[in-house]
């Protein structure tokens, strides 16, 4: 198997933003393209809730990444000319410290011992990773979802560390609609007997739990006028199990299934939790009580807000918000709303959509 | 403890819409006002999923209703001048016959031997109360949701029996983005052990599952914008159970988790089931492949079509859809869409809103 996959360790404590800290941390990265002799060619690439740091394909490992459309040679994020760098999240699974992680302090599993986690954590920890490649200051910060608050969160941690700002399909603070489908996420995987209070075997996880919370979550990254299209009221064809009366009928319940299937493989359970709990406790203004006058510290002197207006989860209104929130006398903000209808997940398959506004900012000289 | 409701039993077999029969029948109904002498002032009104047949109070049940400031002298359907009938859906548990009921055949419960049930279904069974009252036309059927789609079965299989329809916050056929999400509430409740393939103990029934299942109901029925302005990032301040990093932490999981509990005392997760999938299955055009044909049918007079801007479950591009194929030349259609900020759930809370709509309808001499 291939992998293109590094690993920092830091042996430094970790101090985390709501309190507690990690006595070590690992950091998987993966970076593309060359850091420029002047130095200021990096590109920070936020992920959100479930990828890997795998962004795109290599030399190294040709598999496809997850934004493989978007960055490499000839890419909108060119790798010719940028110097790309994509962390796994902290606390997340693939790689980087997270609750399915060893705590070296007990020798066990960090579980729901893992301190509360926070985007700021997730911002911070990945700074570590820019510092310790020798970039002294990036070209841009962008993420897509969580990965959008990250590079938001990132850019008030951090108000001197980016010239550029690409926030999609994201939000400087959780409101309570998107945080009540995570919160029902999390409870359906805390149901699952399971899940055991967070402390189930690795071999023997909440399986049943994570599939529904996927189909939930499913849901809210799509949208209802991409399923009547092609979904309709198809059926499957499939026979139930005898006795079965609510077995899967319709083709958008196939769909779900399916695709909860796949995904559920990959993800530790406690980790999931912890991410999805970053994303509502997630405010920018939480501090100030403001978001503008956070994002007024920053120097980001370029910023770019991408919407899809089938978007319910990270709705049209919160990019609007944000982009009015970083308006600034010295910065130039453009704000762009796409008439996508494939719901939050836009960013991840209208390619054709986003493809040329994400290459119109990088193109710039 | 007041009561209202009455009871027809009927002994003849009645048949299910897509086979299968029901060896005898009990339904529940309320009825307020009084028939008149020339029998031409009847409303029949369609309940949504969960309600019972007490639509509004009375002499007999002081209790409020469901639909308390709609029905009931003076008010929009005006029961000085109106005799209104409202049962209690086949299918359901508040006294019509349903999963939870006894199958005479057996002496046991029916639970998942009951046939799949449909909204044509609830819609004939309601015409058996109708005909038992000794109302032959209808002045109208009224009802949302799940009760408008009741009203427009009623409307395609007796296409003689009402002059009028108001069908409110409805659909003609389910789409997939709804029949997903009822469709995951239903696989949450059958993956909650103590369901046990439906033959749970009645005293002991899946709570959970029911719970988390009405949670997602909750999310569906209500909107983003209204929990912005009422919730918005309020935290309870209630402390965690030791050792729950994810117990409720803001307002709106609070809610949620209120709504829940006072939810599933009074339902049978069985009924639950069926009444929900009968929703998928529903699509008037399904035998002709055209809405507007089934509809074109119908002798009704006079329709009535209620949207709210913000219901994502039944979204307002489907009310246009409706009132669209109601569109006939002996007709008069109505299409409103109001701008209520409660989602699906607008008809139940929106009152100063929706209450002049239908007086209009239900004014006129």
């Amino acid at each position: 198997m291939f992998s293109a996959r590094k690993i920092l360790h830091l042996e430094s404590e970790f101090q985390m933003h709501r309190g507690g800290s990690l006595p070590s941390m690992d950091l998987a990265y993966e970076t593309w393209g060359k850091l420029s002799p002047e130095r200021d060619n990096a590109v920070l690439l936020f992920t959100g809730l479930s990828p890997s740091a795998h962004a795109a394909s290599s030399g190294e490992d040709p598999s496809p990444g997850w934004w493989e459309e978007m960055v490499g040679p000839g890419r909108p994020i060119d790798t010719r000319r940028y110097f790309v760098i994509c962390v796994n999240s902290l606390g997340s699974c693939f790689g980087s410290t997270g609750p399915a992680s060893i705590n070296p302090t007990t020798g066990k599993r960090w579980r729901l011992d893992f301190p509360v986690l926070c985007i700021e954590d997730i911002a911070s920890a990945a700074y570590e990773v820019v510092k310790a490649l020798g970039v002294l200051h990036l070209h841009s910060v962008v993420g897509a979802s969580m990965g959008g608050m990250s590079a938001l969160a990132f850019c008030t941690l951090y108000p001197k560390a980016a010239t550029g700002l690409v926030a999609i399909s994201s939000a400087a603070r959780a409101e309570p609609f998107a945080i009540a489908l995570r919160s029902l996420q999390r409870e359906i995987i805390r149901s699952d007997p399971k899940w055991n209070g967070g402390n189930y075997a690795p071999e023997d996880p909440p399986i049943l739990g994570m599939q529904l919370a996927r189909k939930l979550g499913m849901i809210s990254y799509r949208s209802a006028e991409e399923w009547a299209r092609r979904f309709g009221r198809e059926r499957t064809g499939a026979e139930h199990d005898p006795g079965d009366s609510f077995g899967i009928d319709f083709e958008v319940e196939a769909y779900l299934e399916a695709h909860a299937v796949k995904f559920i493989g990959g993800f530790d359970p406690n980790c999931y939790l912890y991410l999805s709990r970053s994303m509502d406790l997630f405010d920018v203004g939480e501090h100030s009580g403001c978001v503008a006058t956070e994002l007024g510290k920053s120097t980001v002197s370029r910023a770019l807000v991408i919407g899809a207006e089938t978007d319910f989860l990270f709705p049209v209104n919160q990019q609007e918000d944000l982009a009015e929130c970083l308006e600034h006398p010295d910065r130039e903000v453009e704000f762009v709303v796409l008439p996508s209808i494939q719901g939050h997940d836009s960013f991840l398959v209208d390619m054709d959509r986003f493809r040329p506004v994400i290459a119109r900012f990088y193109d710039r000289p």
